[in-house]
C-alpha cells in the first residue's frame, strides 16, 4: 500500500505529527507539546506551511536545518520565548549575508520536527520533507549532514532573552557541540539553533528523506486505531516497520542532569507475553540500548527505541518517565544513513561508551509501509 | 614637569611598554612577553603604530577593543598562533557590516596592552591612547566602557584552531562575560577577542585616557633608574603617584586554576624597613587585596596593586609568582573612572568576594607626573 506524501502541513496535521515525532524521538528531541500549541495557534484559522520533497530541492537552495538544544528536562519546565528561532535564523543570514530559502529539521524526532514549521511560519518559508538523523539524537555532531561532510558553521544560537551567539571556522562538528552546549547552559538550559546553510544539492546527498510525511503518517496510524478501538501499539509497529521488543511495567527510574544532558537508567518488569523479565533501558536524552535480565542487548543505538504507553501509544518522552508506567517498547530499524561504518562511529554505542556493545541491526525498513511514499497524483 | 605624549609607538618602545603594562597589569592582563616577541619582529626593520589622543577621535570613528581572555597560567603555556585578534576583528565587521577605524585596549595591563597593536598592524589600523580600565581586572564587565553604558555586543573571540564566535543583543556586560568564559575554556583557555565597536564620542566620554602613553613612560622610568643605578622601584613609584606597600620575601604561594581563573594568596615576610612583619596578597588573575599580619587592609581594588622585583623593578605577573622571589608592592592609586560608586559596584572588594573589605583609597593621582602629559608641540 503506497502512502502518500505529504505536499503542505496544516492545523489538521499537527496532532498526528506530535504523536508520530514523539515516537521517533526514542524519548528525546524535546517535548512537541509546547511547539504544538504555538504553531496551533497560527494555523487555527487556515494557513498552511509548503512541505518539499527533498528530491524537489533546487541545487542552489539555502536550506537551514534548525532545532531546539537542550535537555527535554529543560524543555518542558522553561518556557520558549516564541522567536529563538527566528532572530538566530536571522543573525545567521545577517553574518553571511545570504537568505534562507527552505528550512529543515534538524532531527525528526520529538518537538525539533515541528521547530522549523515555527520559523517557516515566521519567516514565510517552506519546510523539506526530510532531516538530519530520521528520529532524534543528543548531540549536534549526529546528524547525517555532519556525518557525509557538510562543515557545521556558520550556526547560530539564540536564547528566550534574545542573546544571540554565532559560530563559524569550526569544522568538526564534535567541537561546536562543546560549544554551544556550554553556552546552552549557561544561558538556562535551552536555546533555538539555525545553520549551517545547506546547498540543495549536498542536502540531496546527505539528508535521511520524507520523514516528516514519516512522522505525520506514523501518528495518523495511531490515532485511526485509536479511534476504531484496534491496538494503537500494533499500528504503530506495522506502519513504522518496528517490533515490539516489550511491554512492561516501570519499576525504577533513575535520572540526572550531567553537562546539559538527562541521562540515566530505567528498570522495568515485563507484563503480558512478557511476564516474568526483567529489562533495563539506558539513556543519554534519548533511549540509547535495551537490555535484558540475563544482559543481552535485544536493541540499540542507531536503531530506534521507542517508549509508548502499552494502551494508547502515546510517546513518552525521558522527562515524562515515571514509576508505574505500563509501557511499551518498539524497535524500529535504524534508516540506512544512520547505520552505515561511517555513521556508527559517531552514533553507534561506542560513541555512547558502550564500546562492548556491538550493534545487531534489527531487521527491516526504517519507515515500514511508509518506505513506500508517493507523492500525490 | 610635563611628560610627552605617545604619537607613535616604534620598535624603541617596546621594551618600556612591556614594563610599564607589566606594572599596571598588578599580577595580570596576561604576560606581554609573548606579544612583545610578536610585534617586536613586525617592527623592527622600521614602521610605526600611530597613536591617537583620546581628545582627537572623530565622534563617528569606530573604535574597537581587543584583549585576550583566559588564564594568564594560560597564556604563557600556550603559544598565540598570532591571527586570534584579527579574526575577530574580520567576524565582527562580517557581523556587522562595518569596518572598524581605530583600536584600543580593553585593558591597558599586561599583555593586553600589546594586544591593540597586533591587530592595528595587521590591519593598518591606529590605536587610541587610552584603555578601558587603567589597569588589569580579570572579567570582561570590569571596563569603564561596560560601567558606563556602552553596550558590550555585538563582541567576537577566535581561538588558535581559528574557530570563531560572535555575540550580539547581550546588554549586561555579566551575561557576556560568561558566555565567552566558558567558551574560552572549552577552546584550551585562551581567546582573542574584540568588541564591541565604540563611537569616537562614546570612547570620549568613558575610556581612562592616556594610559598607552602612561604605560611607556612608566617603563622607560624604571629603564633610566636602572642604566644610572637609581632605584628603579622608587622611580616608578615617583612616575606613577604610588606608594611603597611593602617590600618582602615570598614565603608561599596558593594558587589554583578555577573556573578559568588563577585563583590564590600570597603570604610574605617584610624585608628593609618592613622587617619582623607579615603580609598577604589575595589575587583573582589580578592583586586584589593587601592585608597586614593583624588584619589590617593596606590597599585593595580598584586601586592598583603592582609587585615588582625589589631590586630591578621588573614586574612579577600572577603566573610568575614563586617561593623566595624578593618583592617590592606598589599601591597605585586608581583612575578617578574605576573609582566612582558606579564602578566600585562592580570593581570594588565586595565584587571580587569581600563584602567585609572597605575601600579606602590611597592618597594621591593615577598616573603622578604622567597625569601632566602633553601633548608635543
Amino acid at each position: 500500500m503506497a502512502i502518500e506524501q505529504l505536499r503542505s502541513l496544516t492545523y489538521e496535521h499537527l496532532e498526528a505529527l506530535a504523536i508520530g515525532a514523539g515516537i521517533l524521538g526514542t524519548g528525546g528531541g524535546g517535548s512537541p507539546y509546547m511547539n504544538k500549541i504555538y504553531v496551533a495557534e497560527i494555523l487555527r484559522n487556515g494557513g498552511e506551511v509548503p512541505i518539499v520533497p527533498v528530491a524537489e530541492l533546487p541545487d542552489d537552495a539555502v536550506v537551514t536545518p534548525c532545532g531546539g538544544v537542550g535537555a527535554p528536562t529543560v524543555s518542558i519546565e522553561r518556557l520558549k520565548e516564541g522567536q529563538e528561532f527566528l532572530r538566530a535564523l536571522r543573525a545567521l543570514e545577517q553574518y553571511t549575508g545570504r537568505n534562507a530559502t527552505h528550512m529543515i529539521s534538524g532531527e525528526i524526532g520529538g518537538g525539533n520536527s515541528i521547530s522549523p514549521i515555527i520559523v517557516a511560519l515566521q519567516a514565510g518559508l517552506p519546510v523539506v520533507d526530510g532531516d538530519g538523523m530520521g528520529r532524534a539524537f543528543p548531540e549536534l555532531q549526529m546528524d547525517t549532514f555532519s556525518i557525509y561532510g557538510v562543515k557545521p558553521t556558520p550556526n547560530a544560537i539564540s536564547d528566550v532573552r534574545g542573546h544571540v551567539v554565532v559560530y563559524d571556522h569550526i569544522d568538526d562538528a564534535h567541537d561546536l557541540e562543546r560549544y554551544i552546549r556550554t553556552v546552552t547552559v549557561q544561558m538556562g538550559g535551552g536555546t533555538g539553533m539555525t545553520g549551517p546553510m545547506i546547498s540543495g544539492d549536498e542536502v540531496r546527498r546527505t539528508a535521511v528523506r520524507g520523514t516528516l510525511s514519516f512522522a505525520v503518517r506514523l501518528g495518523e496510524a495511531v490515532l485511526a486505531a485509536r479511534a476504531v478501538h484496534h491496538n494503537p501499539v500494533e499500528a504503530a509497529a506495522e506502519m513504522s516497520g518496528g517490533h515490539l521488543l516489550l511491554t512492561g511495567k516501570i519499576t525504577d527510574v533513575d535520572r540526572r542532569f550531567v553537562a546539559g544532558f538527562a541521562r540515566g537508567r530505567l528498570e522495568l518488569e515485563g507484563m503480558g507475553d512478557f511476564t516474568g523479565h526483567r529489562y533495563s533501558i539506558d539513556f543519554q536524552n534519548e533511549n540509547l540500548i535495551v537490555t535484558d535480565e540475563a544482559g543481552e542487548v535485544l536493541c540499540s543505538v542507531p536503531d530506534l527505541i521507542c517508549i509508548v504507553d502499552a494502551e494508547t501509544a502515546e510517546p513518552i518522552s525521558t522527562e515524562t518517565l515515571r514509576y508505574g508506567l505500563r509501557v511499551a517498547v518498539l524497535g524500529i530499524p535504524a534508516p540506512h544513513l544512520i547505520a552505515t561504518p561511517e555513521a556508527l562511529d559517531v552514533v553507534g554505542p561506542a560513541a555512547f561508551g558502550y564500546p562492548d556493545v556491538t550493534y545487531h541491526p534489527l531487521e527491516g525498513v526504517y519507515g515500514g509501509k511508509l518506505a513506500n511514499l508517493v507523492s500525490p497524483s
